[in-house]
């Protein structure tokens, strides 16, 4: 098994330290839309991959977030699969940049791994976060029919509906900073994202 | 005087309802690295350009920041203008994206209206946070010697350091979602980003 990344526990330790702050699993997720535009959203942090499966998928510093297949996202990441998370810790004044290279897991995802995970986090969603996949197109114009967003919503024993996807951020790079503290600390993986991590303090 | 858009006025809603939240005004910036990858990290909203100035500069959509003109978001800017800011309120359950074009106004910039944003920016900074410009070039390797990162803050009503720069977000597309009532708005400025204001509800 490949030797923990050496960030992960400093970002656990972040998390647990505000896991009173009720939003503390919302992070910025920036890519890059086919034209060359950036993108930004809020998503939500579902885990690192193999969490709660008890056992491990063979990697230690990839994150995990869901998404509707039919978000603009996923057509992002096909074109360009780098990503930048963005996570800033209110209570204790600290921010993880995570830099890596974003995977999509969708219904026709042929490793078996990879489809646990999926299912994994498909029955992780409350009621409501798994109604969201039935409805209709994200970002279309809206008609006057609000019934067609209040379907039955899927339980988590329900098969994992096609529109739901598990996106993997496989990291590369992470720069941590505390505010508090005026510290930054940079770790970078070698090898072209395949290799030993190394750190180092730099300037805030 | 150009039209309000119509977006503003919601935003400016949402950061008085989150008022007691002192994150409120922290967004995350995403911009394009040169090699094409996204870069993304925490901000300050510094409010729209002319705010608190007792005059209109003339735009009611821009929003600006400020950074060190050593910064990486620097030379990214100059590379690819392009920006989304993605800005979650967390106690009203509401996020805006901002997409637009980023300017970055610096000691040698001409234009004497946006020099005096500059100025305003820096007098509303604190002593800690224009210190900051004192401090040796960010991101290089940290040396042991800590005194250099505590010189004498600069006061506000001292000459504008070089390394301040005012970041402006000439905004050209909002996407408005409520998580709460599960509404979604989009707003699209025409005519390339100088035209009128449009707006619609689209499926969330």
């Amino acid at each position: 098994m490949a030797e923990q990344a050496p960030w992960r526990e400093v970002l656990q330790r972040a998390l647990k330290k505000n896991s009173n702050c009720r939003h503390s699993r919302y992070v910025q997720l920036a890519t890059v839309r086919p034209d060359g535009r950036p993108a930004n959203r809020t998503v939500v942090y579902r885990g690192f991959l193999g969490d709660g499966l008890g056992e491990s998928l063979g990697e230690t510093d990839v994150l995990t977030f869901v998404t509707d297949c039919r978000s603009n996202k996923v057509g992002e990441i096909a074109h360009n699969p780098w990503a930048e998370v963005a996570w800033y810790f209110p209570d204790t004044r600290e921010q993880f940049r995570l830099l890596g290279k974003l995977s999509v897991v969708n219904a026709a995802t042929a490793d078996e791994k990879l489809q646990k995970g999926r299912r994994a986090a498909w029955k992780t969603m409350s009621d409501p976060g798994r109604q969201q996949f039935m409805w209709p197109q994200p970002g279309e114009p809206r008609g006057g029919d609000d019934s067609i967003f209040k379907p039955e919503p899927p339980s988590a024993d329900s098969p994992v509906l096609d529109a739901f996807c598990l996106v993997c951020l496989a990291v590369e790079e992470v720069d941590h900073i505390q505010l508090a503290k005026n510290l930054r600390h940079r770790y970078l993986r070698g090898g072209g994202g395949g290799g030993e991590w190394a750190s180092q303090n730099v300037n805030p």
